[in-house]
């Protein structure tokens, strides 16, 4: 594997933040430039002091100028942007030759139609959906890892499709009666001047949002539609909780098999995955085993009462929510050890 | 209305402390005496010093002797106590002609065979169970209030019956489709001394436990049944965050009618309840509005996608689930102002 | 004691929420009107949900017009506002025959020059300083009660000036080499729309503020002077701590007697005060005892190796350290009982 | 640098759990053993899930017996114990030929008087406390890394005297009136059962403890007595506050220089070293930046009114406070970058 220039846009924000961090370690990394509109010009250190020592340290943010990073000779881009503005990036830099690994939800959906429903907009770049690959590393096929944009999938969907595709694959469970409740630590939300997300606000509450459609829902729909070979209607209902980093998931659905095939089904489908920690009936995922690292935990429980099964997944939503996975993807697409720099 | 002696059995927990606070500043009562076995003879103030000024002050702990309580003179008590151990006092409490309010689950069941299932062992005093009323205050018929011995219901269940209790009588959902997810903060399990309740394994967790049969779960099934006229199973998922206070319930089920009969089963039921905020449809229940509040704060939205509602629901579980609750039926059932002590 | 017509200009933030609820619970009060900026017309309830259940829930928020408020028939006011803002109401409602107390910052100093030197610009009503009282009523002698314009305390001096005044007043420490750290929680910063006091960024922060001159400083050695009879000049750091309510505030000084008339200066000042809690030498005041109640709590220990005593100092910044202590001077004014509307 | 095979004593706790993982990214460890009394026979990974995917996952706990672990092949020794525990195994493990870096109290004081005044009892082995180097790298001598037995500062220390210590040695502060309030999150107690680090009782408590005399203050009286050539007597006051990791110090001293000698002074000790963030006068040390980082950050503030200078400074306790400065010492004996396993 060679080493590769590495650039990032939009690092001031957690995601971004925390892959200047994880790129730091990186052996296969030979140099970084961090694109910012709000920062260029100042060093890295000084923006962001809790990366630590890193040889990068001494670099200065850049401007973040589309034409001026596609005619760099960076080869590979993360993007750390919020929706719609990730894709007046992801385009021209693909069209330079670059690969781009995209944060944001740009990408993540096939369908122009799905988008408008969930953005209230059109897609800026429709023709592209159904060409960006959608990769989970533990699910995707390898082929996905051949293209030069490269979609990563959002913090909840993470937490939730893992575990719970190779069921709706296998039909062990009823796709048409998913429940799925979800809480997320704040940092779900990015980093913001609102009153909303004060400690103050924050710090005694938990409460639902995106009654009853919110904008994961899209991207999570698609990809079991996809495994089960027929739409999928999902119940999902996401919760804020005063925690800073952390996704917990909980699905329940019609078992229509024993957990037995539940637990053959992960282990044929992930028992070589690095950072997939699969846990004994009874057992919760907990949060805390995950945070700062990019695995992802979940069990499943059946409940003879009512003849569904209980899975709790749990992710750190930074990590392999957001940037652990996209340099996951990176790792793979280039050959470096899957684990390189997320240890 | 005539003052009462009251007096407390087990007052070193969050919810017997905070009974202490709330008497203290209660217009009717005249007296309180407060029985705890590790603190006997030691000054209220001492022991809890959160209480802050109260005439109470400088009394004593006293011995929590069942006995001797019974002797006394003390009209009205309060069981704050494990379960298991609340009926010991319970029952010679009562046969001593005292009124008892139980903050425990020691007699919130009716049925013999289900304490047995959850509590793994045979009800001390099964023949009372049929006896013992399940008093919800915005629920249950005014003559449950002549008995003398009351049972206060659980945390959860108080967050979840509430809401959904008019629409299981009303046939508003279908009573065999219902899920709940919920989670509650640290103090719902007491005061403890135990590495797994401490800051640092609490403070980035979130996790779900009780798989599959969480204790709380045959109490709300009881409630439901008798509602439904009809068994309800449910699938319950509770969790718990890292937060102090407060719990918050999310109840989806098939909606049978429209959200309009929702609301109006709540404004009939509701409506003059001083203690229950209803939600419009869309906006979610949020703890912050809840914590140091008797109230329930609680809406109903409409999935047309699924053709279910989604119910969220909030308290905090130390008052509208446990003291102030008990608080609220001593005012009912003694002729005091609903919320006397509670503003 | 007659009961009176209340107002509460700028009840958005938390002080004034909290004035909004204990209000509601205290006797001597027939009626509120609650003026703001931002939410004229909306109802109570609709705006600060956590105030629960309330005499006042459907009362609205009314135009905070200082001629208005003037030429109305309410009795007494507090003004609930940012410095600078408070003196725009507060001489407008004294001329026109109102009590006003006043949370804010704006009255608290004597010197106009220090003012300036604090705030970074003249006083726009220099002329008044010296005559408003600073109020702090378990120090302050009784007449400064008379005055219809009353101001009261901050926050970290109210947790200073309560342990550190009787004995500066009594010689018993050197005052001239005193050293006063302070931690608060985020709620003293008020309700903010910031990126600084996002939950994300406070959840693991402990950080120092104010170097090396914090605004309260002012305040706190103006009243030291006036007890020591000549300047004391403090060092004094503040620091944010991730908590929502509370101050801790630990204080050394040179002990020039022993610690037994340490404690007999504050017996002696606060022996019947309800809401002064001494602790023994060698206990450390701690903010959880006071969050929620209007107590100061507060302990001495001499430490023989420096020949220091070590003060250590606990508040609830919202209710002893702002909105509690208002209520309290409310009530002493009046002739309600100290604790009216308080426990 | 030659790979080492490394063992950890006492892994079951916060420190030695982050030494696993640490240990475990870093590329001159060839083989690690973690022996605990509780744990001995189960798997890494199962008893310590939050270590992530690692090369030692499939490894088991061993008996922790010194003796055996004195005739195994392992070279050097993490010992992440409880005082007065850590000795048992220091000892013979020297003894027996190998490296011990020892995380715990036992060899960090000189005096085996200081010992008995600090910790009740007479030191087991007190003819070693001379020998012992007590190791802060960025200010101990080379010679000190030659030792086979190492003590490692403890946390409230390092974050004290690495700024503190070039300022008492080069005179620029009056040594005689050094005053240090300090703050920790709640990890730095371990990881125990007591219901006073239980999540509720910690959650909104900030409160001194260790009045007033702290283990930790002959430790760094000590240090710093060393450093000034004169016996140094400290007000140190630790508190305790609702944050999982870091430790913030505030050191105030009458400033005998002016602030560009004590920048001077820092930058001539520290300028090359890889884990010290030296701030701007005015500009506080914030424990977010340092959480999960080996990092020390610090800021020196004059103040013209006292005379004194204000010393801010965080680390974060498990790692700069204890097991990342631990791997750092090995770094440094072994030949090793000093940052190797801490980026």
């Amino acid at each position: 594997m060679q080493s590769k220039s590495v650039g990032i846009v939009g690092a001031s924000g957690y995601s971004g933040e925390l892959l200047v961090r994880l790129l730091s370690r990186h052996q296969g990394v030979e140099s970084l430039v961090v694109a910012s509109r709000s920062h260029a010009g100042k060093r890295l250190s000084e923006v962001l002091p809790s990366i630590g020592p890193s040889r990068f340290d001494e670099s200065c943010f850049i401007e973040s100028d589309p034409s001026a990073l596609a005619a760099s000779d960076t080869e590979v881009f993360f993007l750390a942007l919020p929706h719609g503005v990730a894709s007046e990036f992801a385009l021209p830099l693909v069209k330079a030759g670059k690969t781009v690994i995209d944060l944001s939800a740009d990408f993540r959906l096939f369908s122009a139609e799905v988008y408008r429903e969930y953005y209230g907009e059109a897609h800026p770049a429709a023709e592209w959906l159904k060409k960006v690959p959608y990769l989970l590393p533990e699910w995707s096929g390898r082929e996905a890892l051949g293209a030069s944009l490269i979609a990563c999938p959002g913090c909840y969907p993470t937490s939730i499709l893992l575990p719970l595709l190779p069921l709706i694959k296998g039909g062990l469970v009823d796709a048409g009666q998913v429940v799925i409740n979800a809480v997320s630590g704040v940092s779900g939300a990015g980093k913001k001047a609102s009153e909303f997300y004060s400690f103050c606000e924050r710090t005694q509450s938990v409460l639902a949002y995106g009654l009853a459609k919110h904008r994961h829902l899209g991207e999570i729909e698609e990809q079991l539609t996809e495994a089960a070979g027929e739409p999928v209607v999902l119940q999902f209902t996401p919760h804020l909780v005063p925690m800073d980093r952390g996704i917990a998931s909980t699905v329940v659905a019609p078992l229509k098999a024993d957990l037995d095939a539940v637990y053959a089904a992960w282990n044929a489908q992930y028992g070589q995955c690095p950072f997939v920690r699969i846990l004994a009936p009874g057992k919760a995922a907990n949060t805390r085993n995950v945070v700062g690292s990019n695995c992802i935990e979940f069990s499943a429980t059946a409940d003879p009462r009512t003849g569904r099964v209980i899975l709790t997944s749990v992710i750190d939503n930074l990590m392999k929510g957001a940037s652990g996975q996209a340099l996951q993807i990176f790792n793979l697409k280039f050959g470096f050890e899957e684990t390189e720099g997320l240890l």
